[in-house]
């Protein structure tokens, strides 16, 4: 199956496995003239390597970036940026029982399942580590989008029971915390909780908001390709991700009309909205708000307490998982939410450019 | 932007506006030798059609499919199933006011932003009234994968505070309550509840659960193409949805990877699961368990109370909307999501077929 | 297989048999703000239309389009529009014996082939009657184009030994002669050679030739979605076409590179070419000068002679074809060539939008 | 413009240019459990690689590819196959003059014209080395394809004004001759003319004919992407092709049906035709025949004679090409239209495998 696209008019295509020589993707409709270099992949890169903080795995992936094409004279040519990341720190000797016993929570089965057999080494394809691939297309992305006035904000919501606090909301400490959370109280006690978790040998889940501004009104199709729509599929695709909300997501479910509508009025020669309960979206289009989502992240299923489960010959089991892993996934997940968010929107904003015939009247005839 | 298909292998296209001629959808992929009558896509339209209980519309509209290709003596053909679905009942003269002014929550504005103009007749190409197209294709993949073991079972979960209780887990309630619950208890409460919505001109939302049964492990794919990642794709794809979950969803990012976790046993041969908190789909590909996911719904923005908004040339002014309208989608929108599941399922069965090399060789060598 | 669309950003999708209830396409990514009635898309169906002169099938199909959808007070809304064509003129009874024979030429047996068995009356899906809701959609591209200073002439360049002369190009006599040349005295000798073959029962071949002028440079791309290949592809996709050639196409195989370069020139502040050789592609991009391809058409299939052939139960027998078929498919193809011919450009000048930054810039920017 | 990737489910994207860093590829949707080494791939790309004759350039490119990911344990996985090519025999400087002066029968202009400007450096990502790329995928392809019972032998039909005869064909000849034809007398004849116009600094074009057996009846699908169609496609996008033929192609337009149908006779339980100017392709779907398609090069535009042409700032000039360029590509474009039309019929034969109903219960129900 090739499931490893994404994207319509800019179109990545991921490969590697966590183990295996490099991880890279492919960047095919890029737009010519970006300025580009690999240090501008490589900053968002560093927001995801591992080994930075006491919450994060010790491994030590330096995650370094090459780019192989596309790039001619400092700027992109128009053909595909291909990058590799490759892979460098590799224990290949932590993971020979997890060859033939499956781990709860984790893709091994199902890989079996539909594969026949799999690359074991560490998740193989379903590691986490694919991710670094999605990173360096959506730097590229975000870029594009910053010079079209379009950026992007991800921060960390709340890992286990602590969430972040409006009143003490602070930008400044998303780079700044272990957790990437705009509040650094909130990032005490969730480092606490954290550190709680990792003596008990067990793991937290958490939750990413992204808040995209900038975005005109008009940003999507009505239909099967909605922008929620797309975005749902963006940050689904991450590993580890259960449910994803635009705006106000579940809680608009539990009120009435009266309370979820978001009144228009005119400010200025715009037209703006009183209250953003939809998230930015309406109809599957962009109504010129933020857009807001978020993705709920399931615990790291990699703990190290005794866990039942089978072998690949169907013999029960108890499997003690042993290596490095995170305990919580979330901080260094938020750069991919972000990532898969700049890649979504900006592929919507460039099939936008079609919409309407005088768009293409005035491009060809002026 | 050509956004109105979904699918790979078994892809439909929509059309069809609200006020239009007619609704319709282009199966294209449906396998050969498909027993297939206009009444398989009957049953499944009529279960959303509206003017059936007081808490729907009292407009009717007949709904009636009519397969104009791709079936020849009682049989598909393997060619492209055209079905249309004609527009009987318009009555356009309700929607004179929202030509030129914009309605809250609801995508005028947006579409008016894209396009530069729209048919703003009861919504246009965003009504809800387009689903009515994906039902018809959705009865197909559902009679397809039934043949195949597949089945689904999709239910309102909530409606406003008011959620169905799984003691009182009734499934014949489904088809025999007017709000799709299979709870009779909960119902009653519903649509007490809907009632006072209606009388204070208010609206209310919910939550559509989706049960499938008889999926093998090893359906989907690794990376982008996640069934769950497609699901939440096809699920936020119909209009008014603002959250979805698959399995456990939100609940799973706060607890602990020791809780969250489902354990693997060996049971007559089969690998199962003690618990289903995944909902059945692990690293993107299906588990054999029960695939379970959700769908919220934010109440149904046409209200009739007035609302503050803004006309086309941008006057701050206030709306009454008047006409006919639901207030909640859920108990209609519950075949919706049961057809989009069923079309992503079948899609991602029918892709499956290639993913190993013996499955080629045995095909084409035998 | 979901093989019945076309396109990517402007995107068609056909389905419809030759005696089923109707023929039709979607067009999906019509840019909003078109002129568009279904006067715009008879005129070039009534192109295709057989039953207009002695060379063509006695057949009566009246062709008439119904737009269903995606146009509203005249002008294209930007979602899709669905076109409708009713079968009006179905003699099925004609068609018994080839039920079960395997006509010679045709698709009968790998239809079965592939798909179990089929929709048999008069070609069923395989029939060139297909082609009408391709016209359709082209009609709305060519008016599109049109408006981009895009203009497409396509003609009948040969019909079994008889070729037009560039001495005697008429373009007028295109639409005034019944086999489609631009040059009368070719067409009295075509057409003697058609009186010739149906006398024999016979059938002939030939070749259409499509020319393109407007087309800006730039259009296309460097891999894989040349705009040859694109072409090449849409022209090949029509029934009975055996060959393709882009430019001089064949002859250009048996020339020296000094013969075959076209050498540029300033003129004016523009550039180009002092000889055409190419067809106005070079290395898979638009070079400014006018495109030109042939379609190289089989002789019709269908003939009244006596044919060795088996039936679907493996029988050796003999057929002889019933019924009305035109004794050459050129003169009604020319208008379908030039159909996929505009389809495929206007696609490729769609995705040329986002080929440079400073257009994403500009456009979101201004 | 996203148009680097080919084919649905066995879908390649390739990256590179001729003096970047590397080319490579990703194959996505290579089914998992395929044995696969460096040393399967090395083999085609040899066949490909330039050096080895005195009729192909004298550049030592060593084209030695690396596997990055897909496979384990000697097995493809099922995920992405990424390979490359680093770039090893660049010598920039011969490509001064070119950076400002458009070679004639080159994509220079055309890529300015699209991407504002490009690199130069041997022609960029427009550099027949791109085919590269296609040839490590396609040996791929060609392994399945032949574990599958399915073989492909291209070779070269014609060189200029020497043709193959059918009377001297002799298939161990075309590995071992310098032009690839399966004729030693032609090859002599063709070689001869080569060196002639080499003599004359100018070049030559020629035929790459390809046939196929072993596909069984039913492969292709009806309408848009007939396997016709997708052969042409596969094979008008390699670089200097202007022409594609199926079975009898051009000879087919001048023919009466009466010559050119196939008849159809049973013989062993199987359906046979008694002749195969079809190609093998009826209607867009295979018949069971050999599938036959030639490809038309035109003569290589780098030639080393004085041309008339512009630079970018609009001079008239004269341009004197040097460097290191084959007086003909048909050589070594022989494996490269063989690998086109391997990817498309597995692509083709993988998307069959869901044609019909049956097919999915009996694999998903067995």
């Amino acid at each position: 199956m090739a499931g490893s696209s994404f994207g319509t008019l800019f179109k990545i295509t991921t490969f590697g496995e966590s183990h295996g020589k490099a991880l890279g993707v492919i960047v095919d409709g890029c737009p010519a003239g970006l300025s580009l270099s690999e240090h501008d992949i490589q900053v968002f890169l560093d927001r995801r390597k591992p080994g930075q903080t006491k919450i994060s795995t010790p491994r030590k992936e330096n995650d370094q970036v090459e780019i192989l094409s596309g790039v001619f004279e400092g700027k992109t040519t128009g053909t595909p940026i291909a990058m590799m990341i490759p892979n460098t720190s590799q224990r290949s000797s932590d993971y020979g029982e997890i060859a033939v016993t499956y781990r709860p929570g984790h893709a091994d089965f199902c890989f079996d399942s539909k594969f026949g057999f799999r690359d074991y080494r560490g998740g193989g394809r379903s590691s986490a580590r694919e991710t670094a691939a999605r990173v360096a297309a959506g730097a590229i992305a975000s870029k594009i989008l910053s010079s079209m006035g379009i950026h992007l904000t991800a921060y960390t919501k709340s890992i286990g029971p602590v969430s972040i606090s409006d009143d003490h909301f602070d930008p400044s400490a998303i780079s700044e915390t272990s957790t990437c959370m705009p509040d650094r109280e909130a990032d005490a006690r969730a480092s606490a909780f954290l550190a709680q978790c990792m003596k008990e040998h067990d793991s937290a889940g958490g939750v990413v908001e992204c808040v995209v501004s900038g975005v005109p009104a008009g940003i999507g199709d009505p239909v099967f390709e909605k922008l929620d729509a797309m975005l749902s599929m963006a940050v689904m695709s991450i590993g580890a991700v259960k449910a994803v909300e635009i705006g106000d997501g579940i809680a608009a479910a539990s009120r009435k009309g009266s309370e979820n509508n978001d009144a228009f009025y005119a400010d200025h020669g715009q037209i703006k909205k009183k209250t953003n309960h939809a998230g930015g979206i309406l109809g599957g289009i962009s109504d010129g708000s933020e857009i807001i989502l978020r993705a709920h992240f399931k615990p790291t299923p990699s703990i190290f307490q005794k866990q039942h489960t089978v072998t690949n010959t169907l013999e029960n089991t108890e499997l003690e998982i042993r290596g490095r892993h995170d305990p919580v996934v979330v901080p260094r997940a938020v750069v991919v939410v972000e990532c898969m968010t700049a890649l979504t929107i900006l592929d919507a904003c460039m099939k936008n450019m079609t919409a309407r015939l005088d768009y293409l009247v005035d491009f060809y005839q002026s």
